[in-house]
């Protein structure tokens, strides 16, 4: 079997090191209509061509997180196929919409290592840049994961922790060319809640659920070709169960959160996430929000809200955490990203 | 969570109020593929830009019962998010074939509303209008919803019961521009039967069924916009059971009808419609027609026909209702719609 | 029920007979983007329009599977609605690429026809084209299959056995106009190996799996508008189960062949294949492949490869057989086709 790809382990990284990962992508009409058939997305930007157009953008642009996940996806078997654990995610941008036609690679530049103490494992920090078939970095992220060592006794390499940013300073969101919010038709966009609505602590819940099913994780899993078996081989496993890929529900819980903050258009900027708890088929995702922070930008009318965004496995808003700092058991994803929306 | 939609209750509606309903909506090729990849649809004028030019238009259109879905769609949250139950249809017509790259939007005109006498909830009737980016009117339909009140003390409103038409006269029809059946290939259409084939009073039995999976009928829901919770949370109802979407049962009899009916190619008038009893994932969905009447038109080659769709859950066509007028258990749907043949 | 389609019983048939089949079916963005979410497609021609132009195509063409699929649907109301049993391909070759746009047809020709020894069934064979809107054949192949007869004292029809090619002639396949793989990108599609790589005699295990559901081989043999009862109506089989189009089990090994065969861009040529086993939901379906022939062609950089394609419900690469001919109960599909791949 020597032809197929036994994945890396971690004494296979060395910082410095790029990984050009391979099978680009060529996204479009089709990718559009699944993203709204997989998840209740109905932000108004990415539904319609003419709201698009009528915020100073040529059409819809590929949902955000659908950009996120065909860039993550390639990635995957050169990063995580032996990855015991994602462990986080910071210093998220998106650089440039991906539209209609687009064709979408990924880097990885390896930006750290740190081998953990029972030796079996170290965790990897990669750079990750999607770019498009102009060469324009369409987003970027760092990631961390923990990866199996393949021979224990591999020396340990230098420990290198990248300093990442625990958020990302406003300033540096990359608003898209040409977005204007003056002209916002809330009526249209479902929900009269502007900038000024919305105060640093707010939570909302996000009332909707949707129970989730093996065929629609697959289905959406595959879209991005992430081809890691956990989330496909019911075989793989002991218990028997598919682990969910931890993007289906990030985007699960973005279009949840559609009910009370349908006007948190684009997402611009992810400053950290943790997937708390592994979700399973047959889960009812529910999700809340709470607004972290608020900014402006020099678009106009375009202000910027700091959100986090949570999963939950059922309805309850309430704690994170238990006392000794540890995810609840309900807990699936714990999110906090930037998003632009009418001021 | 004052930034949630609660939706409206029977109280917050007035007659000759107008609702402009959110999330515009571009459909284009992803849809097209969709709709074929979730109900077994064959009809060759929606199949193939070929045959379809063949016919005179300009390519497929989207299919007649998605571009009401996605009109539909966005009424739900304004009219039926706590809606008991789905009460009929009347006076639907298509007005304009809807093509890939069109932007959708909806507005409803309330037209009538009964109290009931328990005093807790009424009824709403609505003319809702599906609109394209040029302005113009794609289709136009009256449903009407049994709806919660919020505050049982509320004053009820004078009633109004608007005077629906049992069926749309056939000259009132509107035959999309250009349509023509004097050059109709039946072979690729697949059948021989034309117009003068058909009997009034002819039961045509669809002989195939489907049984219906819940990622289907989620992923078809979705992909309208319709996010009424009951259809996507399986702990919404305290069977566990999420109840499929009508509009999901409509489509999948119309493409079953296809066996029978491969001719009746576009849909353009709906003149009622019941969801006899709620349908479940599990169910083997099966379709028999009737022809209930007869009708020529203005174009070139087009006649008009007047059917009965039942949508059934066990394969027997026989009766509809008990002696007393209800529904027997085993029927999902009847629905009496026009349909254009060649002649 | 005189309206339906019973079928073809094999009385029905006659040797020189051509049935022209219905329903045109156009094919888009929206069926490239459903092919990689069903499958774990990630063949890097068809995923990026770039990759395929640095190939020499204008673009990525429709999945060769695809193609194979749609074309095949169609024949399936006027061929095998009444089989017993799919016997075999033959001399399939795939003679033009199908382009997003393009309008497919089919014909088949009866070529044979072998009534079985027990009076009630016979063997039909037929040749099959489908045809583009320029009236070009896209492609041909030969497939038999088992038909039941309606009349059993209808006379048997004289024997014709057509004399089919064990393999294709290396000669005869079809190398897609432009193709050039001199500047063939291996980084990008996923694997360094090559034409010369490969061995005849070397078998691949392609380690991943994918557990498959109801809802995705529906959703897939309905995109095809491939109609058999039995893979959508659970009422069919007195087991309850909705047998697997064997076509789903043909792409899903084939794009699990991705894994050690990423270089095996385009199938040209089917050989031969059998559907050793029935497939139903639930099942693990895993593959491997076997280096059977090698061969040079006429365009820059372009070699073929002879590959049997295994699919298996479990892990195994090993024997196909028991001693006594018969394929072992773990075995779905024996497949044995022409791929392109960079020398």
């Amino acid at each position: 079997m020597a032809k197929t790809n036994p994945g890396r382990f971690f004494e296979d990284y060395a910082v410095g090191q790029v990984i050009d990962h391979a099978v680009p992508r060529t996204v479009g009409a089709g990718e559009r209509a699944l993203y709204h058939a997989l998840y209740p997305m109905r932000h108004a930007l990415y539904s319609s061509d003419e709201f698009a157009r009528s915020c100073g953008l040529p059409g819809s642009p590929l949902d955000d997180l659908a950009a996120f996940h065909v860039v993550f996806g390639k990635t995957v078997p050169d990063v995580s196929l032996n990855a015991v654990a994602n462990l986080g995610y910071a210093e998220g941008r998106w650089l440039k919409p991906v539209w209609a036609g687009d064709t979408l690679r990924s880097s990885s530049e390896v930006i750290g290592l740190k081998q953990n103490s029972n030796g079996k494992t170290g965790v990897v920090y990669v750079r990750t840049r999607g770019t498009n078939q102009r060469g324009e970095t369409v987003m970027e992220y760092v990631r961390w994961v923990m990866v199996r060592k393949n021979d224990v006794d591999a020396p340990a390499p230098e420990t290198v922790v990248p300093d990442l940013a625990e958020v990302i300073d406003p300033t540096d969101l990359v608003i898209p060319e040409g977005l204007n919010f003056t002209g916002y038709d809330f009526t249209l966009a479902g929900e009269p809640h502007r900038f000024g609505d919305y105060e640093v602590g707010e939570v909302i819940g996000h009332v909707d659920g949707v129970t989730i099913e093996e065929a629609e994780h697959m289905i959406a899993t595959r879209l991005w070709q992430n081809t890691a078996k956990v989330h496909f081989d019911a075989t793989f496993r002991p218990d028997g169960q598919r682990l969910i890929y931890g993007g289906h529900v990030i985007s699960m819980a973005r279009a949840l959160s559609f009910n009370g903050l349908a006007n948190a258009q684009m997402i611009v900027g992810l400053n950290g996430g943790a997937h708390a708890n592994p979700c399973f088929s047959g889960t009812t995702v529910k999700a809340w929000s709470e607004v972290l922070d608020k900014a402006e930008t020099s678009a106009p009318g375009v202000g910027a809200l700091r959100l986090r965004l949570v999963a939950v496995s059922d309805a309850s808003v309430g704690e994170l955490k238990d006392e000794a700092g540890k995810y609840l058991p309900q807990v699936l994803l714990d999110l906090d990203y930037w998003a632009l929306i009418p001021v």
